[in-house]
């Protein structure tokens, strides 16, 4: 039997069946109009911005980095907790208008940003987090053009990298931001050219469970800013220093200590350099924010033996959650936390794999679990469906289409 | 530097541009309407059918797995080359219908299919390949509900798989199909319940280039039939001999034999068993028949260097090439075939990395390749698009949305 992930906390069990913010799976289907379906539940999202505020200094804002979910009513829900919104291209600036959120408030970071995304995003007033010396030239021209002021951040390449990250955004040679060594130039040359000077964005990797490697690298990013401020000639008036905040996904992941960072980077704060004095903060989180607030439900359509094996087929799959069928971004296949939603309260019986309903090997959402035992018309719970889900698989595989979505 | 994949044979270059059937990428870019674009070419698809007929015994029927590339003028040019088609969902059967394809020449696999599936299938007249003995009670129930005679097939789960295959279908617990040892009693329940009967679908395994892996597999997979079908009691109506037919995506590859196999699958049917003689047979290809028939197409709109390191950065990526970015399925990345399309007869003279317009470091769509030196504005184009590229990517990851697509 192979283990499954740890199932994150705020879930109970309502007459035997998993239940999301007080409201059985079942009745959610209903009320969604069936399965597969993603639940995103408000008071999760609420409560770890709130438990997250209150671990970090009041000074550092929080933003919400909308690629983990651009789900509408959610991020309407994410406009009235955080301060500021990431945003990745012209599709979600779109997205972040649509949600009536206010683009003083939004910043534009992404590698390959097109003339019509600069512009759309100089009319509104977002900040850009430039990639390049290239883009930069270009953003100033069609600011010109259109007789606005643009604001202006520059993404740094920070020589370091966040270690034990999933994802390294840092150290070395990257497709993202630009090189340390030349960010002064940028930033003098930005400034001379009558741009609103919006400071850096520093991201160097996503996706630790390390509190002490999350302080380690916020200190290597704030002497990094520090230093290319003074190197810019200009007081540093914002600083992005990027995300790399975790969530358990994987049998032995442990939740990251908040706290610990918390009172790391409040020390920090009380002994910054003059020309960060007046510098304000902030941190941008996507999968920690929204990741363990939702869970994939899916229906089980058939069960099977095969050579003495239990093979559960749902009527979802990795068109939804390519993430949980271990074919992004990862290596070795490990089980997300999953469970039997409408068995939930019963003990493991046997062992089961469960799959989803595409005619492809790839598609496996739990290898080898022990579940209780769980038949046609059970549904099946993947946790940590929050982020990284319905907007980062492959919908339209072998003809399936998009998953339902709720926010309750 | 890391090398490239080989590129298709067809492609040639007009004023030093890549030219797909004749046509320059460029003008293909203004007559879609923009890049990214996945071009398909009509007279490479009819050759690659046409080759695939004169290499094959005239008996052997030519079925085109839907999912392989679902494009609809796609599926409408296949409906006047191929004997048959494979659909994987009810999507995929709105798809074969819309085309005007006869579900008389269609065939339904997948591990779950939902009761509005099977209803939609059996109502059309389509052969369902019955994955387990649950799935088959369901389809004769709703099928004597509707008052139709449903066209049954079982799927096998052979006792043997595609050595060398890129994804193997058979040999050991499989979600797939039934074990063959209980497809002779299932055969005769389903045959008495009054059915008409389609036989048997086998399918080991895919994306392999070993001819000879293919015949010891056709091999195995006859012997299995004939095996199956005297256990059944009745001759064998037909028989679905799987697809494994792979094409070349990296370095070292070579292309199929496909005149050896098409020799040994005469040889076989010159001397089949008295219960196959009367059996009609087919081959399912999804990827061997379109997938070097198309071409993605992305536009360069940043050229940076970090490190020392050359990236273009281009305004498409894994939301269409998920594939070619080493995201699916594969362990190892390789490179596929690609090149700079706009300078595609000149010279490499410098080792870049192409990359895609996502804020993530798995949007790689090459790495480290030796190219033309190229500049914002050049054309990237990816070979080996035609399968599993579009529709097999998270075209609304990031809020890019989908690719352009042409038919030529």
């Amino acid at each position: 039997m192979k283990p499954l992930g740890p199932i994150p906390t705020g879930f109970t069990a309502i007459e035997g069946e998993l239940a999301i913010a007080g409201r059985k799976a079942s009745d959610l289907v209903a009320q969604a109009g069936g399965t597969p379906l993603f639940v995103y539940a408000r008071e999760l999202l609420s409560q770890r911005v709130a438990d997250l505020r209150a671990a970090m200094p009041e000074r550092l804002a929080i933003h919400y980095a909308v690629k983990a979910n651009p789900y509408q009513p959610l991020l309407q829900h994410m406009a009235g907790l955080v301060d500021g919104f990431d945003i990745a291209s012209g599709g979600e600036l779109a997205m972040v208008q649509a949600a009536g959120i206010d683009p003083a408030r939004v910043s534009f970071a992404g590698p390959g940003k097109r003339d019509a995304e600069l512009q759309a995003a100089i009319t509104a007033g977002v900040t850009l987090n430039l990639e390049s010396e290239g883009e930069a030239a270009r953003a100033l021209d069609i600011a010109s053009r259109l007789g606005v002021t643009p604001r202006l951040a520059i993404r740094v390449n920070p020589d370091f990298d966040l270690k034990g990250s999933g994802m390294k955004m840092g150290g070395g040679a990257k497709p993202f931001g630009i090189d340390a060594a030349r960010v002064p130039a940028l930033a003098r040359q930005l400034i001379a050219a009558g741009a609103q000077w919006r400071g850096f964005h520093i991201f160097a990797g996503s996706q630790a469970l390390s509190a002490d490697a999350i302080i380690e690298t916020q200190g290597h990013t704030l002497a990094l800013a520090a230093r290319l401020a003074e190197q810019s000639g200009a007081a540093l008036p914002k600083c992005n220093l990027g995300g790399g905040f975790g969530i358990p996904y994987f049998p032995g992941d442990e939740p990251v200590n908040i706290a610990a960072i918390g009172a790391a980077l409040a020390d920090r704060f009380a002994q910054l350099p003059a020309v960060l004095e007046q510098t304000a903060f902030c941190v941008e989180l996507g999968r920690y924010l929204v990741g363990e607030s939702g869970v994939y439900l899916t229906r089980i359509v058939d069960r099977k033996e095969s050579h003495g094996e239990i093979y559960l087929i749902t009527d979802g799959g990795l068109h939804h959650q390519l993430a949980a069928s271990g074919n992004f971004g990862t290596v070795v296949r490990r089980n997300y936390p999953s469970a039997i939603a409408t068995r939930y309260d019963a003990v493991a019986e046997e062992e089961a794999s469960i799959v989803g309903c595409l005619c492809t090997p790839l598609d496996r959402l739990a290898d080898k679990g022990g579940f209780p035992r769980a038949d046609v018309g059970d549904l099946v719970a993947i946790f940590c469906a929050g982020a990284y889900g319905a907007s980062a698989s492959p919908a339209m595989f072998l003809g399936q289409g998009p998953a339902h979505e709720i926010l309750i």
